[in-house]
């Protein structure tokens, strides 16, 4: 439903770039949950901007609730977050409202809303969107690390560099997740780090941008999570990171490369450990026939190159539909996978979140329990 | 929401691989539409099993449509398909009914339904499934036809083969589409066909199977389609693309390419041809910010290798917590990509039908003709 | 969602009254349910016609279950149940096609669907649409009574004759319920029963209908239960009431009465009985704010006398804009009360048992217990 | 789904009395539309409390557009709106925390959250929350009428008084409707007026209270607006209703006068006026079906009597669930009926408006037009 997504946990979102204020409406959230909104700030300030490789545009994003939020616990009504817009320089769109900017949402906006959308900034289709996103999922991952389900992802690819790959034993895994949500550049290996850094600062000084993949994992979910046949794991986690600005590819366990090999080489084979289920490898990614395995979830996004650069650009002006050089102006990302992350990992925790709790609507069902 | 899926076209799908019946319900349908069966029958044929490199179990896969069809005509209230499930060999099942069948949903099932899941065949999460599917999405694929646009696939690569790629030119996108839908076997050249065939054949013979990659166009949707924030025409055909038993990946326009290059070398100039707004190139699939932008849609769907093969695998048995050794009985598919493609086109279909709906929706209210 | 209901026990409806056949999808029910099908097949002959008060179509009304159901149990994936239309005849309704019945669905249908409806029988709009919800409600009723919750109706009123009101007292009301579920005729009184029968059976003598009140109640339903805002209690049982054919009033507790009393006079006063929380008055019928506080739930339907009756009566040929006179043939029933109690609690049992799943879903989130 | 309602205009509800503020997201609405805020924030003031015989607490209501809302005009995106909460007493509400007053939702509320909802003003619950409903409403008004279709309401009985019902011809009807819109205590007939105040005003001198019946009318609604089976007009608006604080009942057209009559007497016979399809009577109120026949939308729902009176009343501790009296402080209603009837007219208009959308959502698919 447009800019609502979830059947029990349902989130609601709203705002646009330059407006008086974004923000998202959480309904379905249990009473009583004593949540660290210090944590979902640190989460929010990851989001944002930050240096040389990230736009100017700097604001506090300070979350505010106005509702659902009592004593220091959700009140089990809707948990409204609002985001007020404060650093908002508008004229740098007002020169430019009717030339349409290559790979952005400009063109398709004017087809859709006849010229009434609120051009300022990309609108609704900002990556400023992602904010209030955010803020939700840091509460999601905050329930699902309570029952024990944990959710981090990194850079495994820049442009020409790479980081190492999540590690396939889940100890191993689950300090790398710890790890990468405390860093900023959420990057495994360090020197993998700097190389990564150094690609999209040349990016930047160049005025252009560069694209990569964000790899995520998730540990500790149970076996048993995806509702087939419509919602299967796989579906909801891509209905969400589609919704995310620039995300143009997902792929769960070993994805597109599955189109390499033979049967017999990528099924995950059964074996028992500490008595419990599990498969030798994890070539699936932790799903099943749309449900959840008890392996770790992995999957990897891709992330096209920031569609705002500054070197100039052929395009046509909407009004006059005649072909126009472009020269962007304002304050833009040459990259945004560090940035990207964190909404990856909170559409992540939305989704799962959401799941878990279907699968337990029936579940007292059959023990007479249903109430 | 589990089973159903769509806003205003929405469809509910139900059955078992071995139980009575399988079938969709189909409701949102305007009333009067008059539909070819014959078509549909058609389309049903092509996700049929065929020849050595597909299963030996074969039916008819009549449909009958039990209401929301009078006289030629839809009656604007559901439309119910059944298709009986008639050759069905359970026996094969029932030995191996504890034996978790490696990259299959037998596992996941016993998680989530406690051992009450009916096992025979894969039950629910059967390819078969897809049946009603492809019934449902022949019944969209018509509509959209009717107001043209249209909708193919072809198997881009199958292990180590691969087809020529879809034509950028639309004109030349819309014949290959047309060809496409009228063959058995969708590869768009000749001489890959054979190569293709050929290595499906290799691994029967080597009771082994393989996977490979689908590409699909749409040429014909208007500008202007699709829902930020949650419904992007990307969040919509994943979800619904992932919901495909097997499929493991989905990238639209360069899709993981993408993380290889700079934002100048993949931004879609646009251009004025014909008095139309369009884009030079088309990286982004016909897609920007989720909307369509009048170009061809592109999209690729990884298919991962049969799970079901010949050769003895190990897994666990579930009662006994054992491991054991599994010889897959039954009759299987070594590839599923020549069958896959009408259900990716049929989801495809459904998907999009269900966003031109959502969009006419509000169009009425601002001219005062919305009723 | 049209022919869809209910958020975690969701319903999919449909079928014509002279189609092929009719039927329902119920998507959410838990694996392992062990449920009693001769119940369910009573519960469908309680709805069926008998005797000189009801329509002379008679049918069996077996139910079929195509899917979800194996061993005994259900399976945890969609239940679907079909129902064959044997006894169609179609004729009586082929020379009046155009003739729009007075204070039926022709006319709304003809405005609809411009005449591609199946009119026969009153197509989708027939009374025969509540067998499949019947057969559901059945399912739903008995996995509310494993949870203690019972749901019983009885005809309070029928034209000049009144029966008993339900007890004010839980263990007498229980057992009212329980008994009236036995009956083919549902009457508290012995004697109002007799007399309501002849008020029937009077109105059938002379080609015309009665209408009447049906008053329902529910014991054993916890506090707690029910969502605001919207999906108060009294919000989704009206939704369902009213979707009931013939259904044009729904009124909870003292209902309509509310307005002749002072707030001092039908407050309801909490009490403490055997350390519960109870209201010593019950003039909100078991529900505060939309959510159950423990009390039984009651409310009151006004069924209309049924649209078709015998007399002439004037009205418009659809196709000529002519006035004409209009003779019903066929067969149909004088009063639906005595059929339509089970159509109510069948919609009762539906919207409660989604309630108490959608309750559930979030309860475990805060013990760390969301799985 | 709890705080949201509608499929394609959407409302999503939030907030509590004593909260920092309470608002609602609109999404669905089209682009471009031309509102008028002040007629908007004049729906807000007749909701508002006034005079000797309503609540004390009196706030400006100022409706905040945070999103949605761009140079004049709809952005097509969601619609947010926001109301400060400023004039909040909590104090009053502090002492008696857990003396549940009796026909509130105190106690239910404990049931469903445990203690945790915020349960100053009756939070979540509170008649407050009505508030953002009328904004919404007021909207969703505005375009109705955009499009021809008149909805208004009035008292047509306060305890022993009555107003004249609603004329039966259109025109007259119309011009009823349009002054009632106007007026803050909307009755028909002066002279009942008068008599129904001074009801309300001896409740407010005897510190108790009074219900009531308000009567709504809509004109101008095309024949074939509702979707059958479930979102008959009279499901989705009982649906709205319900959930309108202290609504206990709903009827349409004869409602459960019904009861009482022969089928010969009450149903509506069609004719034809000025080549127009109509009917002679109305007793239907212009709902066949499920669907709208074009006649004017005829319904009543009865009001509670407020809970909160000032007599002392018998009541339970929560905490020690021991009995207590309870003398209820604070600012409170003698009387709501004034006020809901623009609360009525705003949820009609949030559901008519949603049924005309998806009325035109699939309108456009036979026309090849379907985009």
């Amino acid at each position: 439903m447009k800019n609502s997504f979830g059947n029990n946990i349902q989130v609601t979102l709203f705002g646009e770039s330059h407006g008086e204020a974004i923000g998202v409406v959480i309904d379905g959230l249990a009473a009583g949950l004593a949540l660290d909104l210090d944590h979902v700030q640190k989460r929010m300030a990851q989001r944002q901007a930050k240096g040389r490789i990230s736009t100017q545009r700097h604001e506090p994003d300070a979350i505010r609730i106005v509702s659902g939020w009592f004593e220091g616990h959700t009140t089990g009504t809707p948990l409204t977050i609002l985001i007020e817009n404060t650093n908002t320089r508008s004229k740098d769109y007002e020169r430019t409202r009717y030339r349409l900017r290559p790979s952005h949402a400009d063109y398709t906006a004017f087809a859709k809303y006849d010229g009434f959308q609120d051009f300022r900034g990309g609108g609704h289709f900002s990556g400023r969107l992602t904010a209030p996103i955010v803020a939700a999922g840091a509460i999601a991952q905050q329930l699902l690390e309570q029952n024990g389900v944990f959710i981090g992802s990194h850079i495994l690819r820049c442009h020409s560099e790479s980081d190492h790959p999540f590690a396939t034993d889940e100890p191993t895994l689950k300090e790398q997740i710890l790890r990468l949500n405390d860093l900023d550049f959420p990057v495994l290996d360090e020197e993998s780090a700097g190389r990564i850094h150094a690609v999209m600062e040349a990016a930047a000084n160049d005025g252009d941008s560069v694209g990569g993949i964000i790899e995520t994992a998730v540990v500790g979910l149970p076996a048993g999570i995806g509702e087939p046949f419509f919602d299967s794991i796989e579906s909801v986690l891509s209905h969400l990171l589609f919704s995310v600005p620039a995300v143009k590819g997902v792929q769960f366990g070993l994805g597109f490369d599955f189109a390499s090999y033979y049967g017999s080489q990528v099924n995950d084979a059964f074996c028992v450990q500490d008595g419990q289920i599990r498969t030798v490898t994890n070539h699936n990614g932790g799903i099943n026939g749309g449900i959840s395995n008890g392996m770790p979830i992995r999957f990897q996004c891709v992330i096209k190159p920031t569609a705002s650069i500054f070197k100039e650009q052929d395009t046509v002006d909407y009004q006059t539909k005649e072909p126009v050089r472009l020269q962007i102006q304002g304050r833009h990302d040459p990259a945004i996978l560090h940035r990207a992350r964190v909404v990856i990992d909170s559409v992540t925790a939305l989704g799962l979140l959401d799941l878990c709790c279907t699968n337990q609507a029936y579940q007292g069902m059959k023990k007479g329990e249903c109430q």
